[in-house]
């Protein structure tokens, strides 16, 4: 419980509208996508920079964690307040600062919603590529703390490629602005990216400026089902070198292929055993060509059926399969857990066949879809929590998960980041020194580990 | 001077060989293209990564500065050793260990040449963008430290675009690795990031792990001239909203163009008050109608001529009016000072008039060129340093330059860095509390401030 002196000095910061104590409030803020919860002792939803600094600076004097929050969306945890503390809600720093449309600059702040900010730069004809599976609820924040990224990546790239300045507040309560709007720079360190990625560990974003591209004209959408998933894993390589990167790539493995033959009526043929779902995007003349040269380079790796979508519903109709897989997951059990590895492209049949290995070896489900272009494979493993056992086996899997990824160079997470959730993990991918160093950083930056305790660093969690 | 016993253990552990103290071997490590000149005490040339390591541990015990150094082709300093003490040469890396074709990525070490580089990963059909001018000469370790552009950098980005993952030896010793071959990745702090462009001061990079693209299958040269630099500009911001990013987009002032009609026989009319050179990449197909739109997307803006090369000969000689540059200048005055601000793209009128004003005011020649398509504009104060108080002029030029720069949202350095000398300058762009919280990392990682002092924070610079 927070001593009384303290609520009353958040109240003359953020107002007393802005401080929320009572438990059924409290509860909100509990939990993200991970359904793991711990209560704060209070929410704050400061309105600025300022108001930020000095609870920073209050925080500090008196050793209380704070917890930054976007829409509490993560897959990892890392919103939630695992020591109690103050949860710092950002929904107030909502607007949309600037747009320069001659520059192909936008500057906003961390609580625009990912999906509204896109649809505002559409409208003047500009283009934010990263599109997470969230983007209608996640904010902007959120998104650059946990490095977004999503089925367009693949050939835009991820969220910290569009970042190019942020106006942070530190763990001590300084605000200080990093990068700018220029396309280029180098003076000093690359703050900017440093703080893409960190999990909110170690600092608070309260301004964002982002680089756009020009919208593209057009874009035309394929759904190529394949015999094998070598067959489209080397359909993956192929394109690729085919000089086409195309804006997504994402894959359902034979796996996620039955749950949706068996949970929906689309026509899902049985000698489907792996599908890429292709979209390409650019000038409207060039599409034909594209769609007619991928089909020509996989056409020999056991396609067993090619379909091109000419109108916006047909695309919209090949997009179903995709759309349907996480319906079609829950009938097969209630719980699940997702991981999201990355590994190098053309591992992908590997991984895909260690995880069938680990699947029939603790008999459990285990379906993979995801983003096939950059290796990064959604791994979903269904159980029943409910049965006894079965989250003790679903555990040991995802242990037997991560070390199949890193035998082939690939990485624990390629989207969701660190968070509580992989904590434990973590000196199964990253060595100890290395960890030694990003931890030097992070005490250097937050020397009374106030800011987001818990996260990334399996030591670092602490009881409430 | 070192002490003997400290020059006897480096020999241990290098081989004599590899350790030069002659007064004619320090000299050749003394400066780079600034021609600052600081001699070392010693040059080791260690042959690995745990060579390295013991070099740092050893440095550390004895509080000896260290300067890594590729090719010496820097423009700020970044190699020289200010402070003397050991310049660690990393020529003796100059591996290409691994081209992963199929995943397009690429491990290599520091001290291969970057256009080495890019030749043999052509040859298998890849492509490496970034195209720093030195790149016959300096090294992919000093392009990452610097985080190198060049031309190509308007479509495709910068060195730190590239590079996934590192091998480093930390300032305390440790070899640690960060990043991956993976295209995605969130595990942890983005250290990858942090090193690139740190200027040496973090970290000795030991092997630099690479992604590569497919390369285009051809490219396409123009050269447009127009009455005036706005026209130019216009006609850059209308190309890139017109869909269009073209692979360079190099412009040439007034200035500019006035040394080249002087120095050559080339033909550029006096009409001519402003170019660019425009180069586009792709399917060919596709080229001929991407020169044909940008000449109807820039002939309204005050073309005087544009000039489309049909053959690689014509495009080569479109291109010797920008390579001309260096050798015109050099006609003008003996000594230049080559500054490298870069503004927002729609801001580049705006800051040549700027410096037009600043060159009048201090009767100083200053011609502007660069990469107009990110608003990076390379700056030519040409002075004989021989006349008396001309060196001044140029020093006070600079200042206004910067502040200019400064005012027009941009930034003092596009690509070389801060270095030895832009160092004094650094609190013009960025805040105290934000070279406080660099400062902070460095101390953190380097806390006996021996590798690479003196770079970037102006109170770090020691007297040798």
């Amino acid at each position: 419980m927070l001593n009384p002196s303290i609520l009353e000095k958040l109240q003359q910061i953020s107002g007393k509208d802005h401080v929320l104590t009572d438990k059924a409030d409290l509860i909100c803020y509990s939990y993200d996508a991970t359904q793991r919860q711990f209560l704060p002792d209070v929410v704050v939803h400061p309105a600025d920079a300022d108001e930020i600094s000095r609870i920073m600076q209050l925080a500090n004097a008196e050793k209380i964690p704070v917890f930054p929050r976007g829409a509490g969306t993560g897959f990892t945890g890392g919103s939630v307040p695992v020591a109690g503390g103050i949860v710092l809600g950002l929904s107030r720093l909502d607007r949309i600062l600037e747009i320069d449309e001659e520059n192909l600059v936008a500057t906003i702040e961390p609580g625009v919603v990912t999906e509204d900010f896109q649809k505002t730069v559409e409208k003047v004809g500009l283009f934010y590529p990263p599109d997470p599976a969230s983007l209608k609820v996640s904010t902007m924040g959120g998104n650059v703390a946990e490095c977004a990224g999503g089925p367009r990546c693949v050939k835009y790239g991820v969220t910290k490629d569009y970042i190019i300045g942020l106006e942070i507040v530190t763990p001590t309560g300084d605000i200080i602005k990093t990068g700018g709007p220029t396309m280029k720079g180098v003076v000093g360190y690359d703050l900017t990216k440093l703080i893409c990625g960190s999990e909110g560990t170690l600092a608070i974003m309260t301004k964002i400026v982002v680089k756009l591209l020009p919208k593209p004209e057009a874009k035309k959408t394929m759904l190529v089902m394949f015999s094998s998933i070598d067959g489209a894993a080397q359909a993956v390589s192929a394109i690729i070198r085919g000089k086409i990167i195309p804006t997504t790539l994402e894959f359902l493995d034979a796996r996620t292929l039955e749950c949706v033959r068996n949970a929906t009526d689309l026509d899902v043929p049985e000698a489907a055993q792996a599908v890429l779902l292709i979209e390409v995007d650019g000038d409207r003349e060039f599409l034909d060509g594209q769609t007619r040269k991928i089909s020509a380079i996989v056409q020999p790796l056991g396609v067993v059926e090619t379909r091109i979508a000419e109108t916006p519903e047909e695309s919209e109709a090949l997009w179903q399969v995709r759309r349907s897989i996480s319906a079609s997951l829950r009938q097969v059990n209630p719980d699940k857990y997702n991981e999201d590895i990355c590994v190098p492209r053309s591992r992908v049949p590997d991984m895909i066949r260690k995880i069938e290995a680990i699947a029939d070896k603790y008999n459990i489900p285990i379906v993979n879809y995801g983003h096939a272009g950059d290796g990064n494979i959604h791994v979903n493993i269904m159980v029943d929590n409910a049965v006894p056992g079965e989250q003790e086996k679903a555990e040991k899997a995802i242990v037997e998960v991560f070390e199949g990824t890193l035998e082939l160079g690939g990485t624990m997470s390629g989207e969701h980041g660190v968070g509580i959730m992989k904590a434990p993990f973590l000196n199964m991918e990253l060595q100890d020194n290395v960890i030694d160093y990003m931890k030097t950083i992070k005490k250097a930056l937050d020397p009374n580990n106030i800011l987001n305790p818990g996260k990334i660093f399996p030591s670092d969690v602490r009881a409430h």
